[in-house]
This record gives structure tokens, sequence and C-alpha cells, in this order.
């Protein structure tokens, strides 16, 4: 057991922080002032200054323009880039565009890397994963409306898709369809390539979340798909293989939420402390000086570090023993670390008083943002479920999927 | 000890739910899309049939056209107006200005009545409340920079004021200033009458609030005073007042902010009931079969219940004994509702899975909105502190105002 | 609303103030030093101390030598015997000897109340009831195992009970015991009334709870109906209605319980406050200096207050509208005031540090007692459910008695 | 950062399981029935067994007849040990015994080693440390009134101490006496070795701890010194090193404390699950498919493990970097590992219902003793105070020792 990281590590993320200082923190107050759309320009510059400092892409191998980065390590990549929510995507390493990269890495054919997955190394497209329904239960993602059906050489998709991640402004989606209706529930759907401009792809509205619409990457949409045809290439990896797919893409993506999650904990903890240290609330007489903000500094600074440590040996058993190994402590350490992320924002905003709750500091944007991170990728009760439903079983009690 | 409600008051509770239901209701998705200034109009037509139904500024006697309510009733009629963030403004008795119109009341001149006073209950005028400073904590309420100096028959105010609420579109303000700096601190800060149209009365800007800025009443400004000058005659209640005005005016205040809270957690508990209910997790199978979601409806019952019961005590405790006497309790009911509320609202969100975090229910906006009642009208913690102390005085442990 | 007491409660819960202090509190040591059993005599001149002071049997009728309280002012006066764990045994109203004079006096026959209730009213008898199993979840009460068929004139019982307060020492039991297998689930069961000294009648052990196995009235026992026979006579109440009686009986219980948490609460607060007050942690630095002391004084001090006005609402209700109309209201006290109380003595103890572990406070010995406070009578999980299924049903969802 | 254990470590630790559930886990209910003292020959019998199967005195060097296991090893084992009360009692390596071999075996003379350390490797003594006084507050260890003054070639020693653990039965003491007053606070103390049949040690009684006495072993007593003389050169490690000494055996000790509450975490949980997956609460239904017990479940398998990786971070941290550097680590695993302890517990308990609060299982008596884990060794609250004081540091905030 040896918790050291290696050197050429250890240096990679001081110059990743480095960038972050230089280049993405300035960013956030303009983000937030012109939006993702009208910040396009100082975004672009940022990437470009991350291609020179030879950081970009650090997830892909380095025949698609990456770095290569072992898993672990990116893992602890992301937790520098996660000190802001524009590190990812300017590193161009952002869900959802990373996941799919991933996903026609290992799954596409050698027209459909050509087609989708080089310009997405490249920078050049966006992309987004159309799953989630309106009218379906997220925490039950075997039961899809949307449908695709093979007419001659086509599929055609129909069904309504929302909270589509980054959909606006996107150059193809990844879409879950039934394709499979009959077969067993695990095996109904699967995933097809649909470019946005095809007719019958239906950009109907971003979905305001907590008050903000959004733009561009930094937006959820509601889709419609009617009567939307694509070729039958367009099927990706086999048919029926889509839940089976999306759960190897969830996997390693919770890790890299969660670390991102811990940056954003590091940087509210660094603001608390600065807050506590420099705020007086009497002549000569700091806030840090009041021991209920102590104990807030003292916990935070304990559950973020057995945090980290937890999604680290998560990440170390995917590398190590596979996802499936790895079920257990991922499911754990979704709703762990999304729980201590919302507790110290909360703490950190008390910290600030009314300052909190303004823009002036990157908090309120993080507590609104971060409220969601209790339920995408599975809501934390689906977790616990599945957690608990192992545990169970090792002592002879068999649970069903709902419980 | 008798819990009943005397048939009157259940009667006009019942009216003002009613009307709420009709009119108010109606209005948040309209106030939501076009904000307040956009949404005047169709708010004024609320307010005239507020008016027309008789139930127009319930707080304030009947010389002034009001119903003339007893204390205790109006803090069962704030739950009802307070399910809706508009409701206190329809029937006019929203904070700042029900805060104002008690001041004005019982501390202002005939002059300042007639001047200050009657357009505000009419509804012709707006005002707002200045104290907090972006320099000084708002947790010590006696330490403050602006300054109001007697040049010959006029104040000249000097200083910056922010979370002023409801200062944009305001008539005048009420603002806390030094005028006796070599006075005990409690007796250092008078209240003094600007109207907005003031030379020297700056409106520096709008400050965002959990990402939205807002306008009219739904906004909360910066303000600067400039050599800002005023009539002597404009000094409201005495010189050096300032302080223990402000205690009076806030101790009510918490009342009607710790009943409005519940109105916003009852309308949270619906919603989280009715989302229970009605939304299936699995074909058959709603969401309030599951165990986690009724251990939330039940323990938000209990809060809630228990919560109600302890402002109304409180309130019975300030009619029947006087403020002094209520003052455990009053700064009791602020925390503790305070969190309450937060609970009450996330859980509500929890269940509504990710339209929870969307704009389709009021939850997102309370969320955002209320994440600042731990914090506005003295921070949980310096409550904390002013009841330990208290209950520590009995066992003979003096302790001094910051502990 | 009124939240005023009556002057003829105030004296008389200053009475029981000052018997307390007088004869109850030095029974404490005295009790914990010999035992139930060993501190006979000393109790027996305390009960004598209670009936000269004409505080005897409050609950009861005169026509038994009680005084004929109102439910509600025994409500009160339940919190002012509460904090004492010997308060309730003193004055002769204690569980569940109290709860089977109710039962005797409302659904006795003229026999059973010379032979049974008299004798409990006067002291001269102990009583215990009989009807939770070892093999069957306290959480479904209508599933019981016990079984008493009638043969000729006499009812044969057996079966196993556990968790048999204060049978050890007990003169008679009143025992559930399924009588009637084949009709609905909640009327199989009876109440039997069985003299202990009954043949068959077997108390197999004092179940030693958190460490302690006690003894007389301070025990819960293990007991065996082997065959065991009394006259038919002895059926309390008409055949079938067990489970009926048994909620009745339970709903005015669980209002004692929770005054009488309350009155522990009380009681650990002001313990914490004193400790607070006194203990120096530096020279010239007492304890309640510190912020986090002064959080907890201030939130037990909140709880406390709100829980006993919701318990009172509850007891006003079932005195005002009866019990059914209490329902909620009875499972949410149940839970919450639980919560609070082991909040409250786990706050106390950590203000104690290792003192507080120690039996040189009551402190200790409330803690250990009371974990079962959120198992007794229902566990929390029950009652939360029965609260939720309540909610929803308003919603138009209906479950199942077990959700 | 490589998380595998060494396969040797994976062997010994399968080892010692099998020996706990061979040899320990049977004796939990014999020494519950006869006290540890009662217990002495099954005990010994155990030891024996421990020595022959090669796994006595893991921690110690082989030449005082240990396994010489290093230390981050020897954590690792203390979480077997731990999952039964009597675990390192058994294999020699309990507090307080371990850390006085430390200290002996770094700071005793030859003299010293030979006459105390030996004996208590070869588990011919037992001893205790004295530190705590009943009127000073454990939270601030510089503030002692017991003195040590030497007169001659000896030191006579005057004060009263408590909660020295294992005192009954044990041969010698080591006593914390202030040598040195008027020196500065970190530097008053001295170490000094006091054979308990030194005349003027006096045993005044053993402490209930939570309703329990205990002896031997298990029992905390409170001590007398009244002119108790020792030799001069009983003195262990340098005069007025006491502080500094003591800092340094509590270190790695609270390492031991952590992982042992997580072995107890552990035998908390799998009694949880196995309760959960065989009560039945309706036929059929076991308690393991309600939702709340599977969060339960949940909730502390990621507390346990996160914990875990946290301690053994720590242990890494003192064997790589020294214990200087693992400062922070140390203090929050103290109030992070306790925390979660009391939870799990608790959880445990309520899940078993009733029998939880027996002792039919080993949980009622961890709840018990363990209760003090949020007390000794340090408070939380002071441990948090060490935290804070040092992140706030990092921002340029000096806050004194007590904040």
């Amino acid at each position: 057991m040896d918790f050291a990281l290696p050197a050429e590590l250890e240096s990679l993320l001081a110059r990743a922080q480095d960038f972050m200082r230089e280049h993405v923190y300035p960013l956030e107050p303009v983000v937030a002032r012109k939006g993702f759309d009208g910040a396009k320009a100082e975004l672009d510059s940022a990437r470009e200054a991350c291609r020179r400092a030879g950081l970009w892409l650090p997830q892909m191998p380095e025949d698609y323009g990456g770095r290569g980065l072992p898993f672990l390590h990116h893992a602890h990549l992301s937790e520098v880039l996660g000190r802001s929510l524009l590190g990812h995507y300017v590193f161009n390493c952002q869900a959802p565009d990373a996941g799919n990269m991933e996903l026609l890495h290992e799954q596409g054919s050698p027209e459909q890397k050509e087609r989708f997955l080089r310009p997405l190394c490249e920078g050049r497209f966006r992309s987004c994963f159309s799953m989630t329904e309106p009218d379906r239960a997220g925490s039950n993602p075997t039961w899809l409306d949307t449908k695709a059906v093979l007419d001659g050489d086509e599929w055609v998709i129909d069904g309504r898709k929302w909270f589509t991640t980054a959909a606006d402004g996107a150059d193809f989606a990844i879409v879950m369809a039934v394709t499979d209706p009959d077969a067993a529930p695990h095996q109904r759907a699967s995933m097809i390539l649909v470019p946005t401009d095809t007719p019958g792809f239906v950009h109907t509205r971003r979905i305001a979340i907590m008050g903000e619409e959004g733009s561009g990457w930094m937006s959820h949409s509601e889709i419609e798909y009617r009567e939307c045809r694509v070729p039958k290439e367009n099927l990706l990896g086999g048919q029926g293989f889509g839940f089976m797919l999306a759960q190897h893409r969830l996997g390693p993506g919770r890790i890299h939420h969660c670390m991102r999650w811990l940056g954003l904990c590091e940087r509210a903890f660094d603001l608390m402390c600065e807050r506590a240290a420099k705020r007086e609330i009497a002549p000569g007489k700091p806030l840090g000086t009041r021991q209920i903000v102590q104990e807030w500094i003292a916990t935070s600074r304990a559950e973020i570090d057995a945090a980290r440590l937890y999604v680290q040996k998560a990440a170390w058993t995917i590398d190590t023993k596979g996802l499936y190994a790895a079920r257990t402590e991922i499911s754990c350490i979704k709703f762990f670390v999304a729980d201590i992320l919302q507790k110290v924002v909360d703490r950190a905003i008390q910290t600030h008083g009314a300052l909190g709750i303004t823009e002036d500091t990157p908090l309120s944007a993080i507590f609104r943002h971060e409220r969601g991170a209790r339920i995408y990728d599975g809501p934390d009760e689906v977790h616990k479920h599945v957690v608990a439903r192992r545990a169970l079983k090792a002592h002879g009690l068999e649970l069903g999927g709902n419980g």
C-alpha cells in the first residue's frame, strides 16, 4: 500500500494548476458575464493555449492528439481541472464529449471514428448524449419510450428526450432508443449516432436549471425526434447493447464527476478559510476565531480528504481489477461525494454571509449548478439501493432491481 | 391552553386561500417570465382585486385603509400569503414596506405620516430599509460606517449600504446612520427618511443573488450616500434610537418571515406529496411507495407542524407579554424554521429528480431565494449565541455580546 | 389560540416540582445503588408522602383515590414527573400500570375492577402488559403467535412474550393472545387478565437492557405461557378487540412518554448549562464561552420548546377531537421527540466530557435507558410510514399497511 | 499510488481472522457473564494459544518476543483484532500497555526495560497510564495539578487522577506529574514510573462507565497519589518531557483506536446485514426489503470504507514522513471515525429493534463502551480546533491554543 504519487504525475498536476490559474480562473467572470456562447472567442483562445502547453485532451491516446494518460492519473488531473466549472472544457475532456469519445474509440467503426471521433478530439465538434426522457424515471434507465425502427437502410427514430446536456450547438448526438422492444429489459435499447442537422432532430428548448437557461456547452436541452432518419450504419456498438454500453460509459464518468466535485470542494474550502482569516466581525477579531467556523473548516477538511482517497481507490480498482469489481465503490462514491460537496459549499456560503449568495464569489454558482449532483447520473437513492442489494446478497437475501 | 382558532380568523384564512389560488398563484409564471417590473400591470390588477375583496393591508389600522388585524391573526395570515413569494406584495404587507409602515405609524411625526406612511398604505409608494454595509459584518449591527452629520438644518449622509431590498424603484429609504459616534455602541445610530430622488442618493447596482439580479420590489441594491442632504425633520424617532428601533422592527418581522417560510414549507410539502403520489418509477409503482420518500414526507410533516406552533407561541408571547419577554423565542424560531425550510425544500427537490431543479415547479426559485433565510435578519450563529447567552446567565455565567 | 395555563394547573405543577426536589431526586442515587427491589422501603415511603401531599394517582377519578386530572393537565404534569426516571412511579401513574388502569376502568367488568383495578390504584398491586413476542416483529402488531383457546369455561394460553416491562414481581398481566385465528388480521387477538401466580405463567428471565438486568418495576422480562388456564371471565373487553384496545391504550400513552422524555430533556439541558457555566477549560475561562457549546444549548432549547408545544397540541386534539383525529400528530410526536431526546442527551454528555459517561450524573442512565425510545411503542420507521401513508392518501395514493 | 496489500500481510490478516473466530469471539459471552477478573483463566488460555499460533505481541521487535510488524501492517491488523473488544488484549497489543511498551522501548533506561518492559511483553505484567485529572479539563492536557517534587533521591508525588484505564490489578503506572511548575506550559510535566504496590499509591475506586464498573483490564480507576515516593531513577525520558512524550504516545495510539473502531464498525455492519437478510417483518418479507434499512447499509458501507482509507493514509504518512507531517490527518481521523462508529452502531441497533438493546448481540456493549470514543484521547472539539488552526494559519491567521 503506497499513497505516493509518481513524480511525473506530480509535475503534470503542478503544470495543470499553473495553467488553471493563468488561463482558466480569469475566464470565469467573463463567462459569467457573457454566457458560454458570448465568450466563445476567449474560450477558444484558452483551448489554443492548452494545446500549446501540451495539456490538451489528456485522456485520449496520442494518435488522436491526446496525452494518453492512464486512468488513475487522469482522475487526479480531474480534481485540478474541477476547481473551475470551465476546467474540463478548456482541456477538452468535458462531459459529455469525453464519454462519447471513449464510446466511439472502443465501439466505433473506422468510418464512425473518422467522421465523429476525430473532430471531437480536435475540438472542432461538440456532441451530446441523449438518454433521459421526461415521462420516464431516470432512476430506471431500462424504461424508455424513444424508439428506433429499421426501415430499409435507415433507422427511424421517434421520441422525446430532455436534460440532453450541451445539445445546443452540438454537431451530433448519441441517442438511446428502443430497437428490440420484446427483448429482456436490459437488451432493448441501442445507441445511434444522429448528426444534429438531420431532419426530424428538433431542438425544442434549453431547460432553465436553477433559474439559468445557459447556452452552448453550458446548457441542457429538450429534444424531439420526429421520424428522424439516419443510415443503418449509424448504429454504435451492437444492436441491443445500448444499456450495457451506457453502464460502461457511466462507471469511469462517475470517477471524473467525483474528482471534479472534489476540485469544487477544495475551491470552496479555500474561499471559506480565506474569508474566515480576513473578515472581521469586530475590530481585530476575524471570523476564524469563532469556534463554529473552525468546526466547519475541520469537518470539511476531513470529509474532503477521506472522500478523495475513496474515489482514488475506486479508480485504482477499475484500473487494476476492472469495472465489475469496482461496482460497489463506484456507487458509494457517487452519493458519498455529492453529499459532501453540498455540505462543504453550504458551509462556505454561510461563512461568507450575504456575500456568499451574490455572484461576487463562485460559491453561488457552484451551489446552484451542483444541487443536481445528487440527482444526475443516478439519484442517491438508486446508488444506495445498489450498494445495499450487494451487501444483502452476501447474507443470502436476493433483492430485485427496485427493491 | 387552547389551540382552537376563532371562527372569524378561520373564515378570513379561508378567504385568503381562495384569493391566493384565484389571483396570486397564476401570477407566478407571469412574474417568472417578465420579471417584477415587466409584470407591473398584472400585479397592480391583483392588488386592485385584493382591495375589492376587503383583504388589502391586513396589518394596519382601519384609518389607514387596513383591516386592523391583531398581531397573532396576522401571523396566521402570513403563512397563507407566504405560500407564494408574491402573496405579501399583493396584500400590501410585504417586507420591507410593512416594517417601515409600522415604524412610521409608531414613531413618525404627523407630517412624516402624511408624506410617507399614507402613500405606502395606499400602495402608491414603495420604500426600502438601508442598514447592512458591505464592509461591516451584518452579525454586528452596532458597527456601522455610514454617518449623518447635522449641518445647519440638514443631515448630511455619507456611506455605502448593500442588500437594501427593494430599493430599485422605491420612493424613499429609511437609512441607519451613525449620528453620535461617541455614544455607547447601541446609541450611536439614528434612522433618517431619505426620498430616493434626493441628490446624493446613488443607486449603484442591483446585486445578483443566486444568479438573479431581479428588478423593482424583487431586487437587492447597493446604495451610495454621497453628501446626501435631507431636512433635519427627516429624523425618524429620537436621535440615537436607531439601533433600538431596528431591534423593535425586527422582532415582529421575524415572526412574519417565519410564518412566510412555513407557507413555503407547506407549498413544498404539497408538491412533494403530489409528485410522490403521481410519478411512477416502474409501471404501476408510484414513487410514494418508496420508504425513503415516505421518510421525507413524515419528517417534514412533523418538523413543519412543530415549527408552526413554536412561531405562533412566540407571536402570542409578543402579543400578551411584550417583545422583551419573547426574545429567546424569537431568536429560536429564526434559526429553527430557516433550517427546516432548507431541509423540506431540499427533500421536495430530490423527490422531483431532475424536474426539481428546473423552473417547471416553484421549488428551484424557493431553493435559491431562501438560501438567504439562514443569513438575513441575523445569521443562525448570532441567534444561537443570543439564546445560549440567556440560558447560561440563568446559571450564573455572563457572556459579552460576542461571547 | 391561547397558550396560557390555568392558574390551578400552574400551582399543581409547582407543588409537584417541589415534591420532586424534596422526595424523588434524592431517591435516584439510592435506587442506583440498591436497585429497585433493594430500595423498596424508601420508594414506599416516598409514595406515602405523595399520598399525604394529595398528589397521588393524578390521572384517575376521585372514587378510585385519584385527583381526576383532565388529560391535558396530566400531560403537563408528566413532564415534571419525567425529569426523574422514578417520578411517575412515586406518583402511581407509571407505565405499564397507568395504561392498564385505564383499560380496566373503561373495559373492565365490575368484578374485574374490584379485583384488579382497585388494588392497582391503591398501590398494592403492580401489573404488566404482555404483547411483544421474540419471533414476531414488534412493528407488525397484528402478527402474533401466542394463542388462547377456549376450553370449557377456561382460556388456555400458550406462547412466548418478551420485553414484558415490570413483570418481575407483578400481580397480574394483561396478555394479548390470538383467539380468532381466522378473523381479519386486526380482529384476531383479545386481551386476557392473567394473575401471575397462575400455573403455566412462567417468568423465564429478566432481559438485560443496555447491560442492566434491573429488578421489579425496573426490569423487562421474558414470559412463557404454557397451557396457562384462566377463567373465561378474565377476557378484558370483547373477544377480538385486543388490537383495537391496544391501539386505544397506546395513543394517550405516547403523549405521556413524550412528555416524560421532555422532562428528561429539560433535566439534561439544565445539567449541560450548569456544566458549561461552571467548568473551566483554562483558568477563568468556563466551557460556556465555547461557541460549539453555545450552539448545543441554543439548538436544544429550540428543539425542546418546539417539541413540547407539539405534544401539548396532540394532547389537546385527543381531548377536544378524539384519538382518531389525533393519529397523525401522535405518530409524529413519537419519532420527533424521541429523536430530540437522543440528541439533547448526547450533547449534554459531550459537554460533560469523561464525567458524562460515569454514573456521577444521571446522563449516562438516561442515555442507556432511552436508546429504546426510538424502538418501543413502535419504531420510528413504523410511525413515519403511518404519517406518510395519510399524507399520500390525501393526494390519491393508497398504500397498504407495510407500504 | 497503489492500494494493494503485500501478500504476506494478506496472509497474516487471514490467520488473525481465523484465530479471532476460533479463540476470541467465543470468549465474549464468557467475559460478559463472569467479568474480566472472573474470566482470567479462559483469557490466559487464549493468550497462550495466540503465542503458539505465532501471533503474540505483533507490534514489538523480535528480541522482546514480538513479531516486529511495521507500523502500517500493524494498523491493518488492528482492524481485525478490533472486531472484538477482547482482540487486542488476547494478542497483547492492548491499550494502555501497548503505548507504555512503546514509551519504555524508546525512552527507557536498560534497567527500566528489564524491570518494566520485558514482563509487559511477556504478559506477566499489566500497566496503566495516569494522566487525566478530575478537576482539570482533559481538553487542556498541559493543565495538571498532580505534582512530583524531588526530595533527595526520591520523587514525592501528590495528586489525584481518574479514568486511569486498567489500573485495577496493574503492576505499575506511568504517571504524568508537574515537576517544573515555572517552566513553559508544555515543559512542566514529566513521566514517572510508579509500581502500584508503592505506599501512597491509593486505588480509590473503579469508576462505573455507562453503568458498568468492570474489573481488571476492563475498568477505569480513580487513583490518589499521597506522598507517594519512588526512586529518582523512575523518571521516564527527560525531566520536563512529559507532555512531548504523551503527544508522541498518542499519535500512533490514535491510529490504533481508529482501526479498532473500524473493526467494530465492520462487526456492527455484518450484524446489521445479517439481521436485515433474516428477520421477517411480514411472512416472506425480510427487513432488508425496507428502503430505509438499505439506506443505512449503503451509507454505512461508504462511510466505513472511506474512513479506513483515511486512517491507512494517516498511518502511511507517519510511516513515511513522520508524526509531525501527519498531525492534521491524525486529528481528522480521530473525530471522523469516532463519529462514524457511533452512527453505524446506532443504525445496527435500530435494525435489530428491541433485540439491539439487549445483551443478546454485542451491539449494546459497543454502543455503551464507545460513547467515550468522541471524548477520550481528546474530545472531537479539541481535534477540530487543531485542524482549523492549521488551515487558517495557511491563510495568515494565527490562533492560540484555545482559539
